[in-house]
C-alpha cells in the first residue's frame, strides 16, 4: 500500500462527509471497515452507506474485527496503549495484504484528530511494522460542531476559551477559569454531581436519525438526561453522547 | 424570509463543504455574501466559488458591506457588542427585503459555533427587528480540524483535555493543567513570550492554496514563524493563522 487516506466522516449523518472526503474516497482502491466484533453495528452500516452512496469507481471493501480492550489492566493509559498495540498488529497484517501501489482509506467517526486513536496507531504501524505508506488526513465534522449546530448556539462566549474534556477528567474538578466546557466519553455521568446552576446542552446520537436533545439548568434536567440516556442505551444497545456546560454569568 | 441556513464552509478549501451544506445551498433562494468593505477579498471569492460550483438551481446573490468595528471603544466586549448591533441592523434591513416565503443562506467561515458572531447577531435580529425566521445551522470544518489534519496529528494526548483559546486570553497565562492548547485570533503573537520548550504546530491560511505550515520546539521556530507571518501578511494584505501548543512530557 503506498498511500492511506484517514477520512473524518462526521457523526453519523452520511451528509456530514465533505467534498474533500468524497474526492479522497474516489481515489481509493481499498476501504477498510471495522465490522466483526463491532458492538455498535449501526456505525459500520453508516460507513457502508457512505461508500455505496459516494464512491463511483470500483473498490475493494475489507472488513476487519475490532480488538477488545483488556479491562483487567488497571492503569487507564496503559490499557489504552496495549489496546493500540493490538490494533496496530491487525492493521499491519491487513495493510501488508494490499497491493504495493494501492491507495487505502480508513473512515473515522467525527474527525481523526479529536479523541480518536487512529493516527497514533498508524504511527506505530509504520514504525514497528516497517510499512512506509503516506498518510493523508481529511478533516471531518466533530461531535462538538454537530452539538452546537443541533442547538443553534455558539460554542464559546465572546472572546472566551473553550475546554474539551472527558467525563473521566471532569470528575476531577471543573477546569480552572472555564465558562464553556464540552464533555465527551462520559459513561460515568459526571454531570450528575456538578454545580446545579450550570446550563447543559446534551445530545445523544447527534447528527443521526436517532438524535436526542435536552437542554436546561442542570438541576432541572439532569434526571431527565439520565433516564433518557439509560433507556436509549438499552434500546439501541449502545450510546454516544456529548454535552456542553455553560456557567451562568 | 421564512428560513435562514447558517452554513459552515470550512477554512478556504472549497472542498471543505459538506454534502449537508450543498444540500442546504440547493434549497436556498437568496445567498447573502459579505463583499464591499471586506478587506479579505479572497474570502468573498471563495464563497462565490462555492456557490458557482455547488448550486445547481436559480438563486439570487445579495452582496453586503461589512460594518467596521469602532476601535475607539476601550472595552473589548463592549466594542464587540456594539459592532454586533451594527451588523444586526444591516442584516435586519437586508432580510426584510427578501420575499416572505424565501429561504436564505449565510456562508460562515469555519463552523458557525467557533469564534464566530453570526448566531449571536441573528438572535439580536430576530429579537430587536421582530423578524421571525427559522434558523438552521449546518456544521462546518473548523480551523482546528484543518490544522491537525494538515500536520497529520491528534489534537489531544491520550484521554487529556484540549483548551481552545485566543491570543488575548493566552497572554494572561497558560491554562491551568493544560497540555494541548489551540490558539486562534492571535494578532499579537503571544507565542513569542511563552515557554521555550513548548512544541508548536503553526499554520496560516490552513486548507487554502496559500497554506503555510511550521512546527518545532518553540525556541527553535518562533522567529521563523514571526518572519513568515509578517511577510505573508504584507504579501496577501491579510492573514488568518492558528496554532497548537503541546507541553513536552
Amino acid at each position: 500500500m503506498k498511500k492511506l487516506f484517514v477520512i473524518g466522516i462526521g457523526t453519523g449523518n452520511p451528509q456530514h462527509i465533505t467534498m474533500q472526503g468524497i474526492s479522497a474516497l474516489n481515489q481509493t482502491d481499498v476501504v477498510f471497515i471495522p465490522t466483526k466484533g463491532e458492538e455498535k453495528a449501526g456505525l459500520a452500516d453508516i460507513r457502508m452507506q457512505i461508500c455505496d452512496r459516494y464512491i463511483s469507481r470500483a473498490y475493494e471493501l475489507v472488513e476487519y474485527p475490532i480488538s477488545p480492550r483488556n479491562e483487567a489492566t488497571a492503569d487507564y493509559t496503559q490499557r489504552v496503549l496495549d489496546w493500540h498495540d493490538l490494533i496496530a498488529e491487525s492493521y499491519a497484517q491487513m495493510f501488508a495484504r494490499a497491493a504495493a501501489d494501492a491507495t487505502g482509506a480508513l473512515l473515522v467517526w467525527g474527525d481523526p484528530g479529536l479523541y480518536d486513536s487512529t493516527l497514533r496507531i498508524l504511527a506505530a504501524v509504520r514504525e514497528k511494522a516497517g510499512l512506509d505508506f503516506e498518510i493523508k488526513v481529511i478533516p471531518g465534522i466533530t461531535a462538538v460542531q454537530a452539538l452546537t449546530a443541533a442547538f443553534g448556539i455558539p460554542l464559546n462566549t465572546i472572546g472566551n476559551p473553550v475546554t474539551i474534556t472527558t467525563g473521566r477528567q471532569l470528575a476531577r474538578g471543573w477546569p480552572e477559569g472555564a465558562d464553556s466546557v464540552v464533555v465527551m466519553l462520559d459513561g460515568r455521568k459526571s454531570y450528575e454531581s456538578l454545580d446545579a446552576d450550570l446550563h447543559i446542552y446534551w445530545a445523544a446520537y447527534v447528527g443521526m436519525e436517532e438524535e436526542l436533545l435536552i437542554q436546561g439548568r442542570l438541576a432541572d434536567v439532569r434526571n431527565e438526561i439520565s433516564k433518557t440516556r439509560d433507556s436509549a442505551r438499552s434500546r439501541h444497545g449502545w450510546i454516544m453522547d456529548i454535552y456542553l456546560l455553560r456557567k451562568a454569568r
